[in-house]
């Protein structure tokens, strides 16, 4: 998605521990009319698959994915990372390792949310090591809902997260892959369905 | 907002603790058009301001900011609750005190994203004891930016946030105030808003 790579290129920052900030737009202050433009390409991309509900984790990834299920016309739900007073106690389960932290969290979903024959489209922020994505899928085969694949906003190539799934046959469209990445370079993957979109290319 | 509180009436739950769960659509699973109709309704509340940016607190006021700023075509921050390694180091911090945990925690802004003089509102799910909304006015105070007020999903009028906040001269627009509630009663406060829209009350 060639807007996205143009934000990614002009406003975010690489910092130590290969550490992409992009909270200018996605992460802490969030660009309305980019994220639309987002969820619009997302809905491309699974254009012709049925999805009934829109999954994602707090926090980062529940704007993305309430302005995305616009275009979706289905609710979202966001797995919760605390086991608050507020959430039912019979809950779907995932395990999300975080390598920041150098330990495993629990994200949970209500089991009022989720059931059985759903066609569940999952949506993120980032794609790394893909322990985020695994914990999502992880309570999508819990409720024995169907998984029509993954939505990612920015991966990270050079991680391995998409590769792995991948070759588990989950589909994922990431919209920018970043195949390197430092202080001073950026190299986006080719994007076949940017390729596509440009005449030039045809 | 009608609409609201026949949502409210219809699938909130009260459990024990004065807690009301609002998770099938406001917390956990999100009512995509219902957060539509909340934004056009917050927008028309505040007609006539200048709004620069949308203020709110991870996690539950994302969805609904985001949504909303559709309608005020401003940017959204949230305020963080965790110091994270993804967040600058340089914030403007509010203190909220929880009266579910008994103790005190930090949300912060990164100093990038809030500036001198911008008409900020801030959005939130819930008004309860104040405790949010005074964390996030002190991070607006702290940017020198000028608070435009609160819109609020749902306020619980007989906690007396709203009635403090209100009497210190914040302008607080809560689309749905319950003035009494228990696990067999709810009652909402009249709303002029309401009262003008049904022809029946004019």
């Amino acid at each position: 998605m060639e807007l996205l790579k143009e934000q990614i290129r002009e406003v975010a920052r690489v910092e130590k521990g290969n550490v992409l900030k992009v909270d200018s737009f996605l992460n802490h202050q969030l660009d309305i009319p980019l994220l639309n433009e987002i969820g619009k390409e997302l809905k491309k991309r699974f254009q012709g698959e049925k999805v009934d509900k829109i999954l994602t984790a707090e926090v980062s990834g529940i704007a993305i994915a309430a302005i995305a299920a616009q275009y979706f016309n289905v609710p979202v739900v966001f797995a919760k990372k605390t086991q608050s007073k507020n959430l039912d106690q019979d809950t779907y389960e995932g395990e999300v390792y975080s390598y920041t932290k150098g330990q495993a969290y629990k994200i949970r979903v209500s089991k009022r949310y989720l059931h059985e024959k759903e066609n569940i489209l999952i949506i993120d922020d980032f794609l790394a090591n893909g322990e985020a994505l695994q914990g999502l899928r992880e309570i999508v085969v819990q409720a024995n809902a169907n998984l029509v694949g993954a939505g990612i906003v920015i991966e990270k190539g050079f991680q391995g997260g998409g590769k792995r799934l991948r070759a588990e046959n989950m589909r994922i469209e990431s919209l920018a892959i970043i195949d390197e990445m430092n202080e001073s370079t950026l190299v986006f993957r080719d994007d076949k369905a940017d390729l596509k979109a440009d005449p030039k290319a045809s």
